[in-house]
């Protein structure tokens, strides 16, 4: 039996992931804000020049009994693309997000432009899934990512994630 | 301040939803399954010729505070993307999803195959979004659904949702 502690205790234990680098006041996301208790939490990192991001369902993220329901999946890609937008942008200028773990280096906070996923097949609730993320175009606005989204090694979902740098005007005043 | 119960309570005194004509054993879905307890229930009508679904987001739906995150937005898209297209199926067959309050009507079940969402401007968090859809194609097998989202009559996101008559090897034996 999954919980969602058992995923943050997980991710707790692993390197940092690009999501520690947004700084506190862009850090609620529910899919990847390490500040939301709530949400997914979910953590992306390199794997060489790949990304790669992974989640256990819970549950009750039901589509047809058996199944991961789309929603959840296209939070997942929607999640990472904006994740390995934000290091790729970062290694374009000379920034490393998996080193400087107790340091200062802060992510660029990228935000979905466009999101496209075919569901190629249905994804099983219960085992871990593997999002994985390959960058596609890097601009000093603009960062597009194309994913796919596993289960037991299998790919179920093809997705393009258009993520663009996000307005200073998108941040409220004393929000963090 | 919201609450999940508030969203139910208001969808339970409103007209049969397009998901209640789900019939048991595929109404779990998380994004819209009325047998699904911790999800969100999205409930779908016809207006016209269009349809629409309205959902107020919990507080913590967050992307950059402030604003509902994109994953959220997909989901409820896609859940009413599917329920538009079940809908529509059921018109081209005869039978209507707003009728038969008591009666014996099940919705045919689709699948998500393909979700496209552009995100035209950040989505704020706090007031009732309005989700609506228009039928653009549809056949025996496919449903083809574009759709908006909007806050405050302003739209937030377009999408296309194209649906697809749930394979009858998806459903598990004794899964009801």
């Amino acid at each position: 039996m999954w919980t969602s502690d058992q995923n943050r205790t997980m991710a707790a234990q692993a390197r940092k992931a690009f999501q520690d680098y947004y700084p506190d006041d862009v850090a609620h996301c529910y899919g990847c804000g390490r500040l939301n208790e709530r949400g997914h939490q979910l953590k992306s990192y390199w794997d060489g020049d790949a990304t790669v991001a992974r989640f256990t369902p819970l549950p009750y993220h039901t589509a047809i009994p058996g199944y991961v329901y789309g929603g959840l999946i296209a939070s997942l890609i929607d999640c990472h693309g904006t994740g390995t937008a934000a290091a790729a942008a970062a290694r374009a200028a000379g920034q490393d997000l998996s080193g400087d773990p107790g340091g200062s280096v802060e992510a660029p906070r990228f935000v979905t432009a466009s999101l496209r996923v075919d569901y190629l097949r249905p994804t099983p609730l219960g085992p871990e899934l593997e999002i994985r993320g390959v960058v596609k175009e890097v601009t000093e606005r603009k960062v597009v990512v194309e994913a796919t989204l596993s289960a037991e090694a299998e790919v179920t979902a093809r997705a393009t994630v258009i993520a663009v740098r996000m307005p200073e005007s998108m941040i409220e005043p004393g929000s963090s």
